[in-house]
């Protein structure tokens, strides 16, 4: 219970109005003022305040007029995607992902840019993202004025209010102050968040779990993490840390883990662990080897991947323990590669799952693929935009 | 977002406006009509109708004049703890507690009923409960009218919805339809919940971790089992059975759990589990023979409790991991006896979490102990009725 007064909920209560309106246009346009107005209950007067409003703002634009039946023409109302957009980033381990991404979560425009984030100071790292984005913008004659902010999607544990990575094993970062140094050297406003919290927010509000009032996305890449999506929002925990099942303990006495800590649930997936322990066997050079060596029928290798399926599964069943979701998606480069994974993994956790947990969830891969870090961090920045913008 | 419509807002505006003033006083009172004005920023006239309604259905009273500084005397108002009841139930293995509960959450009577439920069947076990509810009212003469519903926490997978266990080990119940039960037999509206989920809500409004928007219980008991608590609210899941932290997997080569897996946490570390290896060892009958024998320096239980202590520690640790909590409470039977666990277990956690988390989270004790599985699922009646009757 939040303390408030008469004046804070009259304007509380526009805005939920004005909230609805554009939640209206987006799910049901084009669409008639006279429709919004029947479909919202609210009056024709206060749906006509608040499209003009949009209007203005340029978020709604009014479509040609177009024959209503046997009646007259009407104007149509839609969401205008043009009228702002979002320069999305993902941080990933050799590369940056840029995207232009418009109101509706289209990404217009994207790029990738190779660099190399452990091997020099993030600084120089900084500048060279700064420089790439400067050039998208002005290589794709982007209108600076029409960009409502930047969001960057970075893997870690990232304190997304104060704008600052924390502790990003995979960019070899601590205390990077990031949001500090976007702003002032491309002068927008910046929001920072975890990549995997990003992409469950992408896949429940644009993807494969629309409509899911909880969805859990587990991410399978150089770590193993999860976010839990509570009807559109992202589960933050009190330090935006919440869901590093990866680094949850199933063995005290097992392997070190990056982390340095003993019996990680990571230490038995992640791509590098996997590499490791084939090379005792063969020397190869890469995980899609292995991949290879079982497809021909090496024994090695169907052992040890059967091994790394059924933690994968154990990891999947644990979070449905803890988080009771009603979706799991499973996301991540080893899912990306092969993503016959997915059911495998999902047949496992039908083996092992606990009884009560049985039909409680279903299994699903991503349908955003790589878009959805871009996307979910857009989806952040949009959201934060409107709640500022009315 | 959910639709709406004018009217249903203005609803909604009147509901969240009583809710306020109704909290206002409960935490502010004795308090006058016109400070209640001036803290909620109201006009007067809204800030009388909505105390008349209240006095009204009795929430709250006037109390007797008093001088307020200099000048005249001001009528104050406070919650009448006395104005509705809610009778709580706690189902255990061996016992059942009922209570009185009033408005304000305290518990103004209590009484234990010891049964076995394993023993018997449900409907006969049900039976007993019903006759000793029926035996508490007539017994204290309560005045069945004030009495606003039934409360039952109920340890295992509880339907809350529907009002049934789906299934209780500690009770051998699968599928006891328990609502609709106790509303025939004794006619009051009735509400399960699950007892972890209810102690840990308790100990969020009454309890240790008032103030605290991010609480997680951890329960040592017969089997081992977590809650989450956000801003005073259960998060539940998408089948009321979030937090299943003992049966999720640790060892896929571990020891048989009694939920017919291998390897669950929770064969580490409850009595049953501790008290199998201890009588490898020595003859023993209880878990306090172990901790005797720890204390008179047998080495045989100082390390058998210290692997426990571990086990418990890295359930802590993964609880933080998945829900990033600002404070995770201990509770539970082996708690209780030796309530210095708390610490030790505390330093474990210290020794075992995940660098990240360092000085995220507190570790306490409950401070409602026994009472608190009572006065959560009260609390849920409370808020249940005033949701209905507002």
């Amino acid at each position: 219970m939040t303390t408030g007064n008469t004046k804070h909920d009259q304007e509380l209560m526009k805005k939920i109005n004005k909230e609805l309106v554009l939640h209206l246009i987006r799910e049901k346009g084009p669409i008639s003022r006279a429709e919004l107005a029947r479909v919202s209950n609210m009056s024709s007067t206060s749906i006509g305040r608040i499209v003009s409003e949009f209007i203005e703002l340029g978020f709604v634009k009014e479509t040609e007029e177009k024959t209503s039946g046997v009646g007259r023409k009407a104007v149509l109302l839609d969401i205008n995607p043009a009228s702002v957009y979002v320069i999305s980033l993902e941080l990933d381990q050799n590369a940056t992902k840029i995207g232009l991404v418009d109101f509706n979560g289209n990404i217009n425009l994207s790029q990738k840019v190779n660099y190399d984030p452990r091997a020099n100071h993030y600084e120089s790292v900084l500048k060279l993202i700064c420089n790439s984005v400067e050039e998208f913008l002005s290589g794709h004659n982007i209108d600076k004025s029409k960009i409502i902010g930047i969001g960057i999607a970075v893997p870690g544990i990232i304190d997304a209010q104060k704008g600052t990575v924390i502790f990003s094993p995979q960019l070899g970062w601590e205390n990077v102050d990031i949001v500090k140094y976007f702003e002032e050297k491309l002068r927008l406003k910046t929001t920072i968040d975890n990549v995997i919290k990003s992409r469950a927010l992408a896949e429940n509000v644009h993807g494969s779990t629309k409509g899911s009032k909880r969805t859990a996305l587990i991410n399978f890449g150089t770590g193993v993490g999860s976010a839990l999506i509570v009807e559109e929002e992202i589960y933050r925990g009190a330090t935006n840390s919440a869901g590093e099942i990866g680094h949850t303990t199933v063995d005290p006495h097992g392997r070190l883990c990056e982390c340095g800590r003993i019996g990680c649930l990571q230490t038995y997936i992640t791509e590098e662990a996997l590499l490791q322990e084939a090379k005792i066997y063969k020397n190869i050079s890469n995980v899609n080897e292995i991949f290879v060596s079982a497809d021909s029928g090496e024994k090695w290798a169907t052992r040890l991947l059967d091994r790394v399926y059924t933690y994968m599964g154990i990891a999947v069943c644990n979070v449905i323990c803890m988080y009771n979701p009603d979706t799991v998606i499973l996301s991540g480069k080893l899912i990306d590669k092969r993503p016959k994974i997915i059911d495998i993994i999902a047949k496992k956790v039908d083996e092992l799952i606990w009884d009560p947990f049985k039909n409680t969830y279903n299994v699903k891969g991503s349908n955003l693929g790589e878009s959805a870090g871009i996307l979910g961090v857009s989806t952040s920045v949009i959201n934060k935009y409107i709640d500022i913008e009315m």
